[in-house]
């Protein structure tokens, strides 16, 4: 029934259900530059890390004993194990395993993990279809591409009124990237977004939870399967992004459309892409960064007297526990941070485990570190300074952690992080090549290597 | 990052995910008096009807060819075909076919048809698993209660910014029901429960579109693998609808948690449940039911000289096209349905085809009918006199039209409109006999026999 409500709509958007429909079906292979291009490898690289690295989650083995239920035709690998399923089962299985220990890659613009929902559709459709190398690169930086600038659009108040950005635009990326991969034209792009438009996916509240990463890998799934029921002549509304009841004016209330345009096909968002060196949240990472380079002029724990800690309120505000009790708790420790990072130089998934969390050395370091509240610096800064047993004192400043878009991971960090993931699941030499495999996708006749090289050897 | 928001929010709301997953998980087997259980039972049977008619509908031809990429396995029946898909699929095809005709049950306090995805969800995993037709009944109560009350806290905000609330309370309503029939404990269906909250499904903007009835199917679908996660261990926030950053307050500003909790395991919402004698927009019912009536009193086409339709201005706002060209057009044509109305006595889908819409005989009638607008008649009413070329007139009022809450249709017009959908597709004669499984689905060991009869027999 009709009725006047009080629900505002935009009825002059422009038509970007279609402008991006176009440019997902027509914009050349690698129609960008060489830096796009290593980004492309580095997100993709990071993501296979990190879902290889959590193949071994019970989050990952409640979501496939639930997918096996359904019988599934061995058509594409989990990530991580000798285990294939249907190539929509494996994309949401990877979307998942991707972003268990978010651990993955940040759109720091939008806090949009965008490799989760577009890589773990893509590689799936990828190996089942046999498509290159050189295909897949190109459909993750042209779906990354959709899915930041729609979330560009929305940010904040998408985020805000509680939707986790990741899986609300991330079915749009997958649905894109799918799209690219099987050649769909213009008008089926269209109708794939348009499908995909009406499944946004996943809430805040579920932070903490395993539906936290079933997100992106729900998006995944979701996106995957409307770019193949456009291919089968499946139809939606070729303005369900933007019309007033559309999908974008239904889930956000700031929508600038600009930010899907402007440059569209000349300026990338995968370009501003990072990945996290630590696998906490990336407030802690200057503390853990500045911790890690005093360890690197050779300060040792058990020289320490004291570690004076200078961070902006928001850092104590969100990861102030000083004595965490567990892995899960340490992640909101900037105390446990700056143990980890004087300790072992680094702290990946093992280094916010119970059993590391716990040990008294662990726990009688974190007790040293004194952390004041100074807000003339800058929240992705943090000052350390640690007081030795001989009264000396060694001084570190960090402007920029290292992982953030000033102070990237180099490709070596990039391999550390892989590695420290991935051997204990594949081995060192395995992962080794599986790295190699990796920065070399883009002149690979198809991806069968790589998903070779990511299953587990038998015993 | 923590940031102050405009986005308000209520930190108020009782437990409604626990108390709505206890209900799912505790409440008797027929815990409920006759009227509801046979009300369930009337329910499924339009249900069913609906999606074996439309099972040769192109839009179930893309969505099953999308599906067979995946190589699914032969768990579950695509009603109206001689095919199997695994049942995550089959409640995904059989929720698009129960919606395509726009033809299914209608929740009248919300617009929800609650059938579409609650029964395409429970009758797969019953086929696959066994379950008795006891089950499958308690079940679609359950779920449709879901549903329904988590519609009726947020309507009609949420319907009026977009969202189709078919499909957005559809995958609550389908994790219930099939929580329940996987006899999930409290906790783990508050899991299922928090895991489909992360997957309100459609916008609007769909209308028109073979994404529309995809909203209930892909809520189905949801649904079903929800429940199935949470049994195998997956969790959710069990706070997941009511949080402030959880489902309903993200997808809605008005929530009334009270629709929830109130009379919950006395009241039952699928007592509101309607069915459409027609097959077109409820308003424009009444005078097709006006028309029927003249007809029913001796009136034909050929003797009339005109007809007089005095109805509420909303008619002629929805469907004042008076000049159909084709069978979409004149679903939103009430001159049609009188011509309709007058000439069969009924408008089922067929009566909507182009090539009766385009039948000289149905273009002269519609010229007849002179419409006026009245706003002391109520949107629910019509009242027609028809004037015979002898100068004779026939007058008909019309309160509630056939098929209303005030005046159900019967059991034999339920029949009869089961008849006219799946003849076609099944034969008459086997026909009767699913008419007949169906009213005798509460007291049948399983429901293999029910799909044997929605499968057409080899020619």
């Amino acid at each position: 029934m009709a009725r006047n409500t009080q629900v505002t709509a935009d009825h002059n958007a422009p038509a970007v259900t279609q402008i991006l429909a176009k440019f997902v079906a027509t914009h050349p292979s690698k129609g960008w530059s060489d830096e796009v291009d290593l980004e492309a490898h580095r997100t993709f690289m990071n993501w296979l890390g990190c879902a290889v690295g959590a193949t071994g989650h019970e989050a990952a083995d409640a979501a496939l004993a639930a997918v096996q239920v359904l019988q599934p035709a061995a058509q594409a690998s989990v990530l991580g194990r000798a285990t294939k399923v249907d190539m929509a089962s494996a994309a949401l299985l990877n979307g998942i395993t991707s972003h268990t220990f978010d651990f993955d890659d940040t759109h720091l613009k939008t806090i949009i993990h965008p490799a989760g929902p577009v890589a773990s559709a893509i590689l799936a459709l990828a190996e089942h279809q046999n498509y290159s190398g050189r295909e897949v690169i190109d459909a993750l930086v042209i779906g990354i591409d959709v899915a930041c600038r729609v979330g560009n659009a929305m940010y904040p108040d998408h985020y805000d009124r509680g939707w986790h950005i990741t899986g609300s635009t991330g079915t749009l990326g997958a649905a894109a990237a799918c799209a690219r991969l099987l050649k769909l034209n213009e008008q089926q792009t269209a109708m794939a977004l348009g499908i995909a438009a009406s499944q946004p996916i996943g809430m805040r509240e579920q932070f903490g939870t395993m539906t936290k990463p079933f997100h992106p890998g729900a998006a995944a799934r979701a996106g995957l399967m409307s770019a193949l029921m456009a291919q089968q002549g499946f139809t939606a509304s070729p303005k369900a992004l933007e019309a007033p009841r559309g999908m974008m004016q239904t889930v956000s209330i700031k929508n600038d459309w600009r930010e899907i345009t402007h440059e569209l096909g000349e300026r990338f968002e995968i370009s501003f892409n990072s990945y996290k060196p630590f696998a906490c949240g990336i407030v802690i990472h200057p503390s853990i960064d500045a911790c890690a380079q005093l360890r690197a002029k050779g300060v040792r724990p058990e020289q320490v007297q004291r570690i004076d800690l200078r961070v902006h309120s928001l850092v104590l505000e969100l990861t102030g526990k000083k004595e965490p009790v567990d892995g899960l708790q340490a992640k909101f420790s900037v105390y446990h941070g700056c143990a980890a990072g004087l300790t072992f130089g680094f702290a990946a998934e093992e280094e916010f485990s119970d059993h590391i969390v716990t040990r008294d050395d662990m726990v009688a370091l974190r007790r040293k570190v004194v952390a004041t509240v100074d807000d003339s610096i800058d929240e992705a800064s943090a000052d350390v300074t640690a007081t030795l047993t001989d009264g000396s004192k060694v001084h570190v400043f960090v402007e920029h952690a290292i992982g953030s878009l000033q102070n990237p991971m180099t490709q070596a960090l990039l391999e550390g992080k892989f590695h420290g993931l991935s051997d204990p699941v594949l081995g060192q030499e395995q992962t080794t090549a599986l790295i190699n495999a990796c920065w070399a996708i883009g002149n690979a006749a198809n991806v069968q290597s790589i998903v070779q090289l990511a299953t587990p050897k038998a015993p």
